[in-house]
């Protein structure tokens, strides 16, 4: 047995069997050992980027890792930003790098670069296979790696990958999160009921179903409020469950939503910062005098912590839920308030809801709160071009469930051929792009930063017409049906129909200027 | 002054005044800088892939650094590939990456990455810039470095962007190449002069027109055999210069095309090693009992190392000339063959040829011999998806010459929004789309590597058909006008009106399968 086909017996054992795939010459065993080992699906993408965010998305609704296979130290680069918000999201995720054969790799070919620093940038395992004989091993410690929470970046040599002499290898056992010791709960219980304006702060693990109902007896029982992280990999939401606000991303506005906080309790995540500094203000919107408790630190099992805290100051307490609640279908011009209310009004029972509208989402968590449950996927880690390849991940791993992609218009361009993914996989992903023809988050933060000056020239750079792009165009082009939504009407005729039929769509939604 | 505008006059008084852009917040003070420094001209693009290839294409033809703008760690990820292929080629580029403010750097924030040691592993030259003070100093010395032939990433962080107390700074002279030693020149005298077979394998700048009429005049006066490495950067062709046929790709017609060589006099390149390790294959085409002398190593003045040999050993001696010549334009079916031959018969006088054609370009180099004199730039690094954004570049560096794209189906997809950048800046670019509906180069190398198992599952991963690409609609949706070619005819009719008409277009050519 040749080290392609261990490695992909010793995943598919370990259960890693979906493999989002942009192979080149350095992989054409692995690609070869395919027909040998069905049981592992292999989907192809046409860029690295889409395949490193499909296997985020996957893993995050799929609870388990998959696999990423990518071409040499380019290639590995042209994924980078999507294994940055995998790494931001604690995605579990096992990274396959081909290289060169051992020979040749002394040779300084023109594809020779140094994988092994780059990838260092974002895993948390790093390894190369060096024998035929050590990949199966290589390969589950890999898989192991990876389960703890982190991306695992296996580099498997041409040669190694051809030449015979391996064999599967037994899955690693796992090792359970830690579980915060006594004092850190205690800490929590004495910030939470001191009386003092408290903050509950959510992350992670911890934003799951069950962290979030023990998260509201303990807010519900002790007065504090509870807070969500600002970009959580996973979110269940709707009716059912509790209120859950996100930290706000303007830094004015996360600033205001902690004012006069006196003890913030941090659960599954850290205390906040804001994504970018800006002049003249804090790093952080956690005030000054307030004291950061840790109840669990990300890695941590937060769900476990909050548990022992609500046997500790919520007894018999009950959770505060949303009830149902629907928007109205809206008329007239599309805004992105209309745009939310549409998605409110219509989106599905347990849909999937993958969020990259940006501006354009600015109503959205309001207007879906009453919504049938759902599930949130957030950009975690700020690198836009997550959510057309995170749709496809989180398809394949949901085949019953609906697929929602809130995608705006500059961001979708960076990953666009994920679309040709979603048609050849036929997968259930309905994409509305927010096309307000804008990179309009940086008009924000152009005046957020101060920056004078905002002229013509300046101008140019954050505008993206002149041409304007055409998404109808752009997805017809690679096989997926699409159609324009210029009234808030349109935008529901259509995204029921698409809804309602299987398969992959496309709404270009076109924002009113 | 704050620092963004010292280094945006910086640039421009050391001769860099194009920047292929695509910015986050982080750089909003260098394009809100834009307006005061209206000798800069900005070029936005909608991934940084495209702006490091634009960047790329615009140095090779401008023989001078162009600025890339890039946002962040994940933004210089998604450049990576292209700033790889410049390394490769030795284009020199200054690239500047923003990151977080200083006192925000600490804090972890969601962006945050190891900007610095991915920078590391493809620039010669990396340095972040730590106070206002210091941008106009580090900018003139990253122009320099970039001089010298390599990539110099400057990391701006965005508070020593916006601060003030920044002055620009002087151009830093460059230092010319050294030129090569008398021993060198000596030792490639004797050994071409032996009588034994030889070859001056030329590359780099040694390429250019002056090192071609040195080497002819050489091999003229020697017996030597003249050739060029497989990828160079810009390599003038065409009717009045010598033959100069490259190193073929494919190892075993590489092996062949050296076979019997005892002396391989190198200049401006190495001697050359295969793209790929192969089982069974030895690393590199040149024979075990060939010598390798090096002339003039990269780096190195390799004219200036011809021109020494030449005054040694061809005195009086003429270099032999290609003389005009075209083929027919062909009719009938689409082939790589007929591809090549309406590129031959039509190829305007001083074109730009950007050759990503892949498997489908295997006659051009033949039938475009000689055509009246053009510029040929080829994928140095092999990190597909160079030849939509270096077209984008080639075509700013030089505004009166028309720019003819050979671009292979599956390597466009990755950086497929470049055509919106040519549709924006209106370029004098044409695009050949050989669209063949397959990855065909990999469906080789499958077969060379001795994959065995070639079947269904292998196979779809190196095809792109299901759905097929439509690169009229993909072109459409950038606002580049498209049309189809399904014949010889049809593509030399598409051709002939795209070249006579200003600005860009794409034609899809659908190859006979």
């Amino acid at each position: 047995m040749n080290g392609a086909q261990a490695l992909l017996r010793t995943l598919v054992g370990a259960g890693v069997d979906v493999c989002f795939a942009n192979p080149g010459t350095s992989e054409m065993h692995f690609v070869a050992a395919l027909d040998d080992v069905p049981e592992m699906r292999a989907v192809l993408t046409l860029f690295e980027g889409v395949a490193t965010g499909a296997a985020d998305g996957y893993a995050r609704m799929a609870g388990r890792p998959a696999a990423s296979l990518l071409h040499l130290g380019p290639g590995m680069g042209n994924g980078l930003a999507n294994l940055h918000n995998a790494r931001r999201g604690r995605t579990p995720l096992v990274n396959v790098v081909g290289d060169h054969a051992r020979s040749h790799k002394r040779l300084d070919a023109p594809l020779e670069s140094d994988i092994d620093a780059v990838a260092g940038t974002f895993s948390t395992w790093v390894r190369r296979s060096l024998r035929p004989a050590d990949v199966g091993a290589d390969a589950a410690d890999a898989v192991a790696a990876a389960g703890a929470g982190g991306i695992a970046t296996l580099i498997l040599p041409a040669d190694v990958s051809w030449s015979d002499g391996a064999e599967p290898a037994d899955p690693v056992p796992g090792r359970p999160a830690p579980r915060p010791g006594p004092e850190a709960v205690e800490a929590a219980a004495t910030a939470l009921s001191s009386g003092e304006p408290s903050v509950l702060f959510l992350g992670g693990d911890a934003v799951r179903e069950a962290g979030q109902l023990l998260a509201a007896r303990i807010t519900a029982a002790t007065g504090a409020r509870l807070l969500c992280e600002t970009f959580p990999a996973r979110l269940p939401r709707g009716a059912g469950l509790p209120d859950l606000p996100k930290l706000p991303y303007p830094p004015e506005m996360a600033i205001a939503a902690l004012a006069g906080t006196k003890h913030l309790v941090v659960a599954g995540t850290t205390a906040p910062v804001h994504f970018f500094g800006y002049p003249g203000v804090p790093g952080t919107p956690v005030p000054d005098d307030c004291t950061v408790h840790v109840l669990a630190a990300p890695g941590e099992d937060g769900v476990a912590a909050l548990e022992a805290l609500a046997d500790r100051v919520a007894d018999g307490a009950e959770p505060q839920l949303l009830e149902a609640s629907r928007p109205e279908l809206p008329t007239g011009a599309l805004t992105p308030r209309t745009l939310s209310a549409v998605v409110g009004a219509l989106l599905p029972e347990d849909a999937i809801v993958v969020d990259e509208a940006l501006t354009s989402g600015v109503g959205l968590a309001e207007l879906t709160s009453g919504a049938p449950r759902h599930d949130w996927l957030s950009l975690t880690g700020g690198a836009i071009g997550d959510g057309l390849p995170m749709a496809a991940g989180a398809a394949i791993a949901c085949p019953g469930r609906k697929v929602l992609g809130l995608q705006a218009d500059g961001s979708a361009m960076y990953t666009i051929s994920a679309l040709w993914t979603h048609a050849r996989e036929q997968l259930d992903v309905t994409t509305v792009v927010c096309n307000n023809g804008s990179y309009a988050i940086l008009e924000h933060e152009l005046a957020r930063v101060g920056a004078t000056g905002n002229g013509k020239r300046a101008g140019q750079l954050l505008d993206l017409g002149g041409p304007d792009l055409d998404f109808v165009a752009l997805a017809g082009g690679m096989g997926v049906p699409a159609t324009r939504a210029e009234t808030a009407e349109q935008l529901a005729d259509q995204l029921r129909r698409a809804l309602a039929e299987p398969g992959p769509h496309l709404i270009d939604a076109v924002l009113d200027r």
